[in-house]
């Protein structure tokens, strides 16, 4: 519970409105009622800023002329809704401690302020600093280290040499180390190559649930501080991914792929092994990243969804555009047009 | 055990053939036995009918003629099959009780029919109603509710804040109610929204293997009655999905997407965000769904598979459509031809 | 610790350079120290060659003469390098024996050499061969039955009645024998078909973290052996893959589909239901395959990835595709020249 006055002082904001007005929560601008704060952030949602039963709107400067309501006036409304969040996050966190029914290796070395929940397990070696939270079943191997503040949410998986950096945020069923996928082909089929690298995350990283990172096969798959991914992505071993890049769902990564700092993945874009990928490159989703790129910019590749009847007739002469092509070079040289193709 | 008969007047069909002979099993036309049941749904195993062993095979009123063996004549034979499906069943369920190796808070709400595996651990305010199963290590967490007759199976972990309804089935590592992959870019890279909604899944939904359905930034992430979904399928926070609507798997849906009823998606479909279809939409395999779909229909994308080698070549002149069209045009202008780009 | 000579008497190589070197260890050509084994399988790489400081190199006949540092010659360097790799793993093991939070039904059956880890689950009928290793919080459902030497890493799920051939090796959070997607419509909703059949997998098969393979409806799923399959890949009910068949990360089968032996799926390859790929194709990345492959050889789909702008451009002009084709088909019957279209 919070006052007008409160939330603009501590988060550095100008106001309008009573200055002792109590604000219990956040919601959408549509849902938001007396008691809760709403924001403003995409001009798409201006007409319901005139509806809005908000209790106080956070808002650009531009737009408190419109606001029927209190403001919250930010430069940067987005971010400062990001930052007021967490004053109603009531998500639980595991007891201080460790539970009775968690396994804790004697030989880890575990910071007398983590929290640790039923049925995790932590193997020899394993190091856990200040605040570390395991959730209930998560596993961690042998000689892996959590930095401080770094929380493991129920059933995640992380293997034996993983380190992670400080402030991070590990999913449900997420998979740290697992081997990459390595084989040489042998007289008698497949030959596992042993995946003898680890795996080193930065500060500050989230990934998301059921995503897998795998540990590298010689020196380790490496993401820096600051980089977001989402669930169901996979990163092959000996990836390295630069600070702050956002990896959207349902991407995959093949191995030995390099990711520059600030990049963004949208949902579903993979990338072939052994490519490099600079800094400040934008994939659009469902991309496949064939070659390296070396030009900062937005890249993109498929077709247009369309009804499946109009599809089905562009589709097949999508399989006759090398003939199309020869077709439309002849007709120019007959007509006296150069061929360009 | 059941004799012809028996299964006639329980799933309301006809039949031919002797009325106490005995089925004790299902498999498929070429490989029934006498002492088993077939089905015939699809005119393409036709063929396989006339050679069939089995003890009896569900079919259509028009193909009775063609059976050498008794029938179980059904408007529906695939729909008889499923059905009749349900009495071979012999899934192990876990005990009714609380296992002794499981973690119960004193402050969740459990009926007494329910059955609790080993290692499985419920938080407290939790709620779970008559018939309700929970696999080995299955997390619930802290006030999430589970209706009457819900199963959910090994290690799915369901966060808090997360309600189902009744006689829903959850698989292994499945993960409901993770966060959603909401950032808001600040000065020093990304910054975390917390993920203040629930999800609310409906009655009869089925959720796959490790596909993971995201919790709502504010309000919630809701999935309606009736509603399936695949193994490995994304579903982001804040998404809506109408009431019996299929969802293949690998697909993957951004935030605040809303689908309506009815709606199929195929395997491998992406849908970006803040996007809405509309009901008795159908959407082909690997499509990317960019825009809102207003009209019913089936919707594609993509271009068709075929060799490698001349895949490449069509893949080349892909990238030279834009110029083949210009050059088109103007051949056209040069010959009279309106152009019509 | 090895010398080269013992190096190269045990994995039959030849050998230059001083017999009684100590090797510790394996590295990349890039950064190997004197006491290091690095390898060059790839001719890319053949600059590192002449400034390595590797102790020794794994390499072909031809390239001994540019190596300024002791070689083991290899005529597949790469396999050299695979087996070699196995001498420095250091990837810990469970404990033989059955943890004590281990909840292990007396009505399984397990070899006395069996490790089982904290919070594994073993049920009823389950039959463990010599040398099995159950990671943490396995979960191996009734009657399933895990060959000598199988291996499955940290909660991993296994149903009911699943086989695994002789020395398998199941990464974290893979589940083998979930239900097959098969519903039937009826008039109110989907029904469920109970997927009555179980999974049988081979000897040698490599299943990563996050993968699916579900139970088949009637008769069972079958993975041979040799198979090699990366995380997050969805296999649907029935399918049926040959013998050392390659799968990469993200791809998906539909149900029923069966592949030959000795392919390999790129990365986020698609397959739908009930087509037959034969022995020895190959299919590039995020392919779809929607019809049946006869014929060995590679195959493609999709188009090449380009600037967000240009794709832009050529993507409104696949839509055009069919109106192209009969714009250009009718420039050709104007200027005589036969409509091939």
């Amino acid at each position: 519970m919070y006052t007008l006055a409160e939330l603009a002082d501590r988060f550095g904001l100008g106001f309008t409105g009573e200055a002792g007005k109590i604000l219990t929560g956040i919601a959408t601008l549509a849902e938001a009622d007396a008691g809760e704060i709403a924001f403003l952030a995409n001009r798409k949602y201006l007409p319901q800023l005139a509806s809005t039963r908000a209790g106080a709107v956070i808002l650009p400067p531009a737009l408190v002329e419109c606001c029927p309501v209190a403001c919250l006036i930010a430069e940067a409304p987005y971010l400062a809704f990001a930052r007021i969040s967490h004053l109603f996050d009531k998500s639980p966190r595991p007891a201080p401690g460790v539970h009775p029914a968690a396994v804790v290796s004697p030989d880890a070395q575990i910071h007398s302020s983590v929290a640790i929940g039923p049925n995790a397990v932590v193997e020899a070696g394993a190091v856990l600093a200040a605040g570390v939270e395991l959730g209930a079943g998560v596993y961690v191997g042998h000689d892996s280290r959590l930095g401080a503040g770094t929380r493991v949410l129920p059933h995640a998986v992380i293997y034996h040499d993983v380190h992670l950096g400080e402030h991070c945020v590990v999913h449900a069923q997420a998979v740290l180390g697992a081997d990459g996928f390595g084989f040489a082909p042998g007289p008698a089929g497949w030959e596992k190559i042993c995946q003898l690298g680890g795996v080193r995350i930065g500060d500050r990283v989230e990934i998301g649930a059921c995503t897998t990172v795998d540990r590298g096969t010689l020196g380790h798959t490496v993401i820096a501080d600051g980089v977001i991914i989402d669930n169901l992505v996979q990163i092959g071993h000996n990836c390295r991914i630069g600070k702050n890049t956002a990896i959207a769902g349902c991407a995959g990564l093949a191995g030995s792929t390099t990711i520059g700092a600030d990049c963004t993945l949208a949902g579903g874009v993979g990338v072939v092994g052994h490519v490099h990928i600079c800094d400040h490159v934008h994939v659009t989703g469902m991309t496949m990243v064939t070659k390296s790129i070396t030009e900062p910019g937005s890249y993109s590749c498929g077709t247009p969804m369309m009804s499946t009847r109009n599809w089905k007739r562009n589709a097949v002469r999508f399989s006759q555009l090398e003939s199309i092509q020869k077709r439309l070079a002849a007709m120019e040289s007959r007509t006296g047009q150069p061929d360009k193709g």
